[in-house]
């Protein structure tokens, strides 16, 4: 039997992995259009951030330990072109213009997605950035570099371009933020979005909200310009990070459902409209586990998390996946900043009834050193009583605190059974009433 | 309507500020034996770490502003010693030595608990220290500063040993750790306690294991010793902290029920066996959530949650508590230490068929910089596939990351479900996977 991976990383090396550790006398081929395969792309801002330390710092596991040590046929290079689901096999063309061909027994999509990138003139010259796969942060390290960078011009307001606002400062390069929506972070409670805009202010960064983006024009050796309706922003550097979206085009086009934002439709056991072939990571859409409803939410533990399903029910084990909470956290400059479950508007869209309580708390203790600010908002359903998202901005404690939150989302819990929970108190790390669950007993008070 | 409370910390001035606000045409009186209220008693180490914050520093709300803003009754020096069930009143004494007497329509029994001091001979002299209220607090840093204490002696091992280890290093004086047991840290699985026991050496603390103390004796002018069956310690002062008992007698005295430890048993509506008394705080018993059944953990927050919900039943509310997770955090020198739900022996004892996976997982992502290691032990049970209880230790993000697992016990999810939950994932933060994850993940292939 041969399981077929298409796509070599966080998603496809973790099933091919797995599949090889659960299926030893499977064959298991991955092919890779690139060269880096099982890297840490989450870490390229810190890895930027730090001139000295090598790109490849981020690599978890080279390539040639896939190939000797665990016997997979990694492929890197190799970029798939078609799937023929009536014959059951791939075929593609190499990086040397090699055609090849390879017959499945099962089949895995694991393609990822790629950047948005506006269609509008100059979105193609040189020194506009993206920041996706490891060669893009190759190149924006070797752009930095070559081109002496002094100044950039973010274009988007999503976790990258915040961890990017950090990372360029990291190396001295002033940056402009513009984005066409005049809110800051959209999804956030505006007192919580303050919060962050004030830190991101604090480190210098230039933010031009509410400004429609034209072109981009070259206006001189290395040196770019960003148009704007009304303003124009001169620069070395444009790093483009106004989203991303699935890599589904090739399952598409071999008839295969796609779902929610075009990402490739996988029911809980990762399998796509074809019995013999399954999609993970950041190319398929998941259950959202609030709404029960499908989402494309692509981060990092879902994709892991779904290339060992599929690996595990290849051996039989019929795992079926939750689904995702839309946890997630970043650090902006000296914040921590998480979110997890529906936005007050998000819950809006769903139908619920929703209202919020945002409230202020601290990090340690009444009288403790070095105690900061925690903002929580948290969101419930009027109707159901239901928990139904928080989301949490400070200096310290934030990062994992949204962690009971989410757990709590899986289970579906009320407000008022969270706010039952016997969380942990100490003074060096929280009040005695964990904010999240002060958050919950005014919450409950207003529903 | 009168409701009166007996004790002044945080239950007791819990319930009465509640009470007033939900019902403010009642009269609420609070009688407290010392003259200290509503402070934060953890927050005591590390208040006796610094010589010139004031100990009052902790007190979170001064009695004056119950009294003048609040409308409260609160009377302090004023310790009762009978409560009457028939006539519904109390009786006492106060510091003068003056009788008083007071009916009520509902009572409250919030006394707390006392620290426990064997029956030896010399626990009794002058120097030898317990640590539960501000006066003790208060008493040893008077101690220190009087005595100039260059060498101290603890009895035991629990949260506030620990807590005070770190503390005395804080003000330079040497510590020696004596207890009658051989294991360090007896309830922790012991990969982990022995890196909290590293931990604690490496601070220059001299542990004695399994020595049992047979009294202590005055060997001069503010000079001490600790005798043993094999060794003696020298110092000049003792901090005997080797738990604390519920101080339940006045309740037992009137003939309430009195359940596990000897703590005052209650309903999940904080009702004794006497209609009109409620009993709250850590005099008071509750729910385990693992086990179902009744248990002791005098802890802060649930002291503080017991408090509203009397008052809240008192106007009506109805609510019921769930009850405690066990739920603890501690703060051991550099390191984060932290647990919930049973552990693998308490598991067993609850006739569960417990196993446990013990790992190692790090604190940031792979490659990030500061990333340290964080260990985890994860119990759960083979016949129903619960999840039971886990450990964490670790220099960071363990305080928090044990709130997760809490909820979790709270539902009574299984391992499984546990290790689908979508937990957050930032370079700087965790592990792709969280470690509580990982932990779970490998504590279910082991079911």
């Amino acid at each position: 039997m041969r399981f077929v991976v298409i796509g070599g990383d966080a998603a496809g090396m973790s099933a091919a992995s797995r599949a090889k550790r659960n299926l030893g006398d499977w064959d298991v081929t991955v092919f890779e259009q690139g060269f880096d395969v099982s890297y840490s792309a989450c870490g390229m801002p810190y890895n930027i951030a730090d001139p000295v330390r090598d790109i490849n710092d981020l690599v978890v596991r080279q390539a040639r330990v896939f190939r000797e040590k665990q016997g997979i046929d990694l492929k890197t290079g190799h970029c798939v072109e078609r799937i023929d689901r009536a014959m059951k096999n791939v075929t593609g063309i190499t990086r040397d213009g090699n055609q090849f061909s390879i017959p499945y027994d099962k089949l895995l999509i694991a393609t990822g997605a790629s950047p948005v990138v506006p269609d509008l003139p100059g979105f193609d010259l040189k020194g506009v950035m993206t920041l996706k796969s490891l060669d893009d942060g190759r190149r924006i390290k070797e752009i930095i570099r070559t081109r002496k960078v002094k100044k950039t011009v973010i274009i988007g307001m999503g976790y990258i371009a915040l961890e990017m606002c950090e990372a360029f400062r990291a190396v001295g390069i002033d940056v402009s933020v513009v984005k066409p929506r005049r809110g800051f972070i959209p999804w956030m409670a505006p007192t919580l979005s303050k919060v962050v805009q004030d830190e991101v202010v604090k480190n210098g960064i230039k933010l031009y909200l509410g400004h429609e983006i034209k072109r981009i024009e070259e206006t001189g050796d290395n040196l770019l310009r960003v148009v704007c309706d009304d303003i124009v922003l001169d620069c070395q550097m444009v790093l483009v990070a106004i989203g991303v979206k699935p890599n589904s085009r090739l399952a598409g086009d071999s008839g295969l459902k796609l779902g929610v934002a075009d990402a490739i439709s996988v029911e809980r056991d990762m399998q796509t409209s074809d019995n013999d072939i399954y999609a993970a990571g950041d190319c398929a859409d998941s259950y959202h586990v609030v709404t029960g409803k499908k989402t494309w939410i692509p981060l990092a533990l879902r994709a892991n998390r779904a290339g060992w399903a599929v690996a595990d029910n290849l051996a039989g084990q019929n795992i079926r996946l939750d689904g995702v909470a839309g946890t997630a956290v970043f650090k902006v400059f000296e914040l921590q900043v998480a979110r997890t479950g529906l936005s007050l508007e998000e819950a809006k869209k769903e139908g619920f009834d929703p209202i919020e309580a945002v409230i202020e708390s601290r990090s340690r203790a009444h009288a403790h050193p070095g105690s900061t600010t925690i903002y929580v908002q948290i969101v419930g359903d009027r109707k159901s009583g239901r928990l139904l998202g928080a989301q949490l901005v400070g200096a310290e404690g934030v990062a994992h605190r949204i962690n009971a939150v989410a757990v709590a989302l899986h289970q579906k819990m009320t407000v008022e059974s969270f706010s039952q929970c016997d969380l942990a108190y100490a003074p060096p790390f929280s009040p005695v009433w964990d904010p999240t669950v002060t958050a919950a007993n005014q919450l409950f008070k207003m529903m």
